[in-house]
């Protein structure tokens, strides 16, 4: 059993089991391969990469990534069609700068991931909400909005979402795609989690129709190899690739990651990333099985959520007559917490959710969590 | 004599000798000395750094850093003063989405760094400059314009100016900070070549300042080790430091580089760093040597120009009938360039200026640009 880890954006009381936290555990941060590949990297006696970068990301880095990309999904990637990112927070941030104003209207889902809200209100945004169900954003409730909306751009995550764990169904991508086309509406994809798969591959990513509407699909290494490198892609068509690239931000600072790019290239070219998502693959699954045991066991019959296919949540709804900030405050007293489902509604609903994640604890810890939690749900129905 | 170089973000025609690039040779990019600082870093057994960081950067590499800026100022830094950035450009781009909004007043200097205007556009800000002359930004202009306006920021280059090449007296940045305190005018002074001094100290940053008026300095690595790092920092209040660390953007994200920030404190504290900014201010004082008396030599009398006493830039005053955008061409043709006066101001004037930087070539392509670009304008006269 792991010892409760300190790690540096998270201070967590000795004690506390913190289920809502969506990073991975310490031991699943490969230092070992960051090491070799880095040693690869940097004894080659190229330096290029400690030069200010191409604004879209250097040449040689793109390949190798667009040609990984093309081996993970069902169509090639073109190296032309991405530029590289300091993960898919800052591209969310360069997308705002670069394509909003403030008071401009963005779409978003219900639930969505609380802080691209908090990116969102920092460009002064305004927030207009779209439902999700067990097939992903309802489309027919988007077209209906954008009768009389004409928002910015719609921000979605197609794929094991964050928090509500659903995938969007191939036909519905189908649909996001005309309607995107049709309106001229920009797509915003976050596909951080469409690479972790637990059992089928998902639909196509939605960067495979960036040249049939106006898209930006975002991916990144956070959750494949490590969030410290702050490092990422967007998948897009070559033109807005031309675009972005000719910001002030890249045109005077160069591509975003040139150094970090560079030894992440010798991660994938020495294998190590398609070893290490494997890994995380296995354990993850592992993870599931037995979280997801245990929590049918201690919660009471009303909760109620799926398995995950991938990613990094489960998404439970509790009937409608109970707020899951009531009890928040029980947990943390007995030392355990979650996400309340407010988190993910800009417009604090969804009040009888909750998200947990099994990213940052082992199994025993996970059982632990889930004993807790149950325990302080059933004595706060009994109150 | 070195080869043209090739580095990513520039695309040069085999024979240019570009005197306006103002990056470093590759040759000055201190490849043995990173790939030793990432060993030290990466075997250390530690993997802290690869989780998403602290929001203002990890505080042992604030630590670090704090203890290498107090060592080269005259006043001690305190690391709850630092927040770690991805470069002055991204750090300017951050400060734009936080403080400003479209059509909102900010105040450059007349010239300034034609990047960071493109950034502030990207923004859409309306600009409007202060003169500088000799001694730095002109503070008698800008106390009188405040008298009808309230910009939402000054953005300063107090030492070392790029593409002046002046550093504001330390008289100036007295009188700067009381005017900043009086009107409540945020400054943010750009300080990236305040440690590549070729004589004398500078005064003291204008981070020394940051607790008595609202001011944000910003430093970078890009031109004391290497610009692909994207890794700077910024200088400022505690209470500046705490409202920017709570943006969605680094809560999101974590802190902006932790990966690159570990390796470089390890390169910090190996000493790398130290003698790495020796070897750079011996070999461009050298190249100041050799391109300034070339330059005397080639250029007509009335090209006016002062030695730098630190930075990257050699800033070319002709007489006012003079356009260096006119004999630019000619220039190009004889293969040699330069970035006109115009360049550096947002109004498109300084017409009868030119910028040099003698970071990128050895003395011998220096010597060799200085006689291309005398000929030039022989010629451009005699027409």
């Amino acid at each position: 059993m792991d010892s409760n880890q300190t790690l540096p954006q998270i201070d967590l009381p000795l004690d506390l089991i913190h289920l809502g936290i969506g990073q991975p555990s310490s031991q699943l941060l490969p230092i070992k391969e960051m090491e070799k590949a880095a040693i690869h990297c940097l004894s080659k006696g190229n330096n290029f990469f400690l030069a200010y970068g191409e604004e879209r990301g250097n040449s040689n880095f793109r390949e190798t990534l667009a040609g990984f990309l093309s081996a993970q999904y069902p169509n090639k990637v073109d190296p032309g069609q991405l530029l590289i990112t300091n993960g898919n927070s800052q591209a969310l941030d360069f997308i705002c700068t670069l394509f909003t104003s403030p008071g401009d209207t963005v779409l978003v889902e219900e639930p969505s991931y609380f802080l691209a809200l908090k990116i969102f209100a920092d460009h002064k945004l305004n927030l207009i909400s779209i439902p999700v169900d067990d097939n992903g954003i309802v489309t027919d409730v988007l077209k209906k909005k954008l009768e009389t909306l004409t928002p910015t751009f719609l921000y979605t995550i197609p794929t094991y979402h964050n928090p509500a764990s659903v995938t969007l169904s191939f036909k519905r991508r189908q649909e996001l795609v005309e309607i995107c086309a049709k309106k001229n509406l920009l797509m915003v994809a976050d596909e951080v989690y469409h690479l972790l798969n637990y059992s089928d591959d998902p639909p196509p990513p939605m960067g495979t129709w960036s040249n049939q509407c106006p898209l930006i699909s975002l991916g990144s290494f956070s959750k494949i190899m490590a969030p410290g490198l702050r490092l990422g892609w967007m998948h897009t068509s070559v033109d807005l690739v031309r675009k972005m690239a000719g910001s002030g931000l890249l045109v005077s600072g160069g591509g975003f990651n040139p150094f970090v790019s560079e030894i992440v290239n010798s991660a994938i070219c020495l294998g190590f990333l398609n070893t290490h998502i494997k890994r995380l693959k296995t354990i993850y699954s592992q993870r599931i099985k037995i979280f997801c045991t245990q929590l049918r066991m201690y919660l009471p019959d009303q909760a109620v959520f799926k398995v995950p296919k991938g990613g990094y949540f489960i998404w439970v709804k509790f009937p409608d007559s109970i707020d899951t900030n009531d009890f928040r405050k029980a947990a943390q007293e007995q030392n355990v917490d979650f996400y309340p489902g407010s988190f993910f509604s800009y417009k604090k609903g969804l009040k009888n959710y909750m998200r947990l994640s099994f990213a940052f604890y082992d199994e025993e810890f996970l059982a632990e969590g889930a004993r807790r939690l149950g325990k302080v749900i059933m004595e706060n129905e009994n109150h």
